[in-house]
């Protein structure tokens, strides 16, 4: 089994709950994956230098000195600290962007109309992510070796530009290509997880993919006022009920309906849970019916 | 064989340069690693941020917020910038700290007397570099699968910390590493160069490495003011006399003194060269007598 675990902004500036996560992450047994994001602080560093944070739509519009900024904040400090820090925990990381070892391109995204503003908004130098451009052979020779990829929200064009990608698109994006992934490993150096009966051959198979989703709340609520109201386990069909009872709302309908594409094109189950609960089963899980 | 090369500052603050370098560099045949520095952009970022950057006999003094930038500098903009670019040239590059797959550690420097001061002078986050810290059989698994390191001055102490360590030691102390490194690879996955006639046969060798150090100037020289000068080649002996002569001197002399000692410590040869020179035998080669 390989787990892809995404952390959002609110662990990554916080280095309290970051040196916590960062224990318990390297204590997960198994292959692993990190995705991490990290705009609070680059926003700070926009405004440090003078300049002004743009957002459309909860994507920041990227001019080439913020290009500049962000990869200095995500792949540069944030990243680092964060594979200095697993190392530190006996956890064998490697901080990737989508440009090492060619890992994950981008599509720059061309200028799109955005209804809330009524306009095209040319976003610069942002790019988006699908399963498509993920270098899984890649990642899996270094899963193999027991290195850890942790990944960024920068990635590459291929042709010399940095692209600024979506943290969680990413962590879909690779956790779908990795459980695409015909990897030819005989179980000795697999995962050694009780739960893959389909390791057990030496052949080319596939791995079973969990994607877990950190945020600031214990998982999904039936009242989001009421952080012990967690749901445990949502099926498609349920949550087609829960979107017609106003129960799961806003910003949540896209994460959950990225989540269950994410589950329809090939990875097992999606776990949406706080940071703090990485290594225990609390959280809502997503999963087919 | 494997080729070490460093690019410093000047090449890496020139995006018209840096170019030009990138192209040559991919264009180099076989097993090769890039070191790079970043010095001048990190002391505009600084001043950016109304910090004064503050040098003590060359060496960066870095407290918390200075190794924040220069993580974002050197370990984010220029190694991601650089890595993008490598791959846009078809080099599969892999930008790396040496946190990154635990490349590199480095030991923090304890407070040391400056005489020029009169004072002790502590640092701060920097940290000092040998070939014994280089995980050699790390970096042997990337060239072996035809992947390029790109280190730059960023490594960590184990322990959680980043430190800033020297370009110049890290791109020697990696040269040496690799020139001790006792690999197994049949002569098919090999280098492939003709030089090498000790990796004809498949059992425990050590590969020939050449260090590389590009600079401002097209090599040693004659005339520090007459360009076309070039001394083309240097033992230890012709050293001793270079040196009593007054021909070298100043900052040429720990540089030439610390190159030697790569020599007698494995490295073959080290060849001092501006960076648009890489591909041609143009420069000063040090090499034993």
């Amino acid at each position: 089994m390989i787990k892809v675990v995404k952390i959002g902004g609110n662990v990554v500036d916080n280095p309290e709950l970051l040196r916590e996560f960062v224990k318990d992450f390297a204590a997960m047994p198994g292959m692993k994956i990190l995705v991490h994001g990290g705009g609070v602080m680059a926003s700070q560093m926009q405004k440090a230098m003078g300049m002004t944070p743009l957002m459309v739509e909860g994507r920041r519009v990227t001019d080439e000195d913020t290009l500049k900024i962000v990869t200095m904040v995500y792949a540069g400090w944030c990243n680092k600290n964060i594979t200095a820090l697993l190392q530190a925990e006996g956890c064998n990381a490697i901080g990737l962007t989508g440009a090492d070892g060619n890992a994950i391109k981008a599509k720059k995204r061309a200028p799109v109309y955005v209804e809330s503003l009524g306009t095209d908004v040319d976003y610069g130098y942002v790019g988006d992510v699908t399963e498509e451009s993920v270098n899984a052979k890649f990642i899996y020779s270094l899963l193999e070796k027991g290195i850890v990829p942790v990944f960024n929200a920068i990635n590459h064009d291929g042709e010399g530009n940095l692209l600024n990608t979506n943290a969680d698109t990413i962590a879909a994006s690779v956790a779908i290509a990795m459980s695409n992934y015909k990897y030819r490993t005989p179980r000795e150096v697999c995962c050694r997880c009780e739960e893959c009966t389909h390791c057990s051959d030496d052949g080319r198979l596939t791995h079973l993919v969990d994607l877990i989703y950190c945020f600031e709340k214990d998982g999904v609520l039936y009242d989001k006022d009421d952080d012990s109201s967690v749901i445990p386990s949502i099926t498609p069909e349920e949550f087609t009920k829960l979107k017609s009872e106003g129960i799961v709302a806003d910003g949540m309908i896209p994460k959950l309906t990225n989540s269950f594409k994410a589950i329809d094109k090939g990875v097992r189950k999606v776990i949406i849970k706080h940071a703090r609960n990485v290594l225990n089963d609390k959280g809502t899980t997503l999963k087919k019916g």
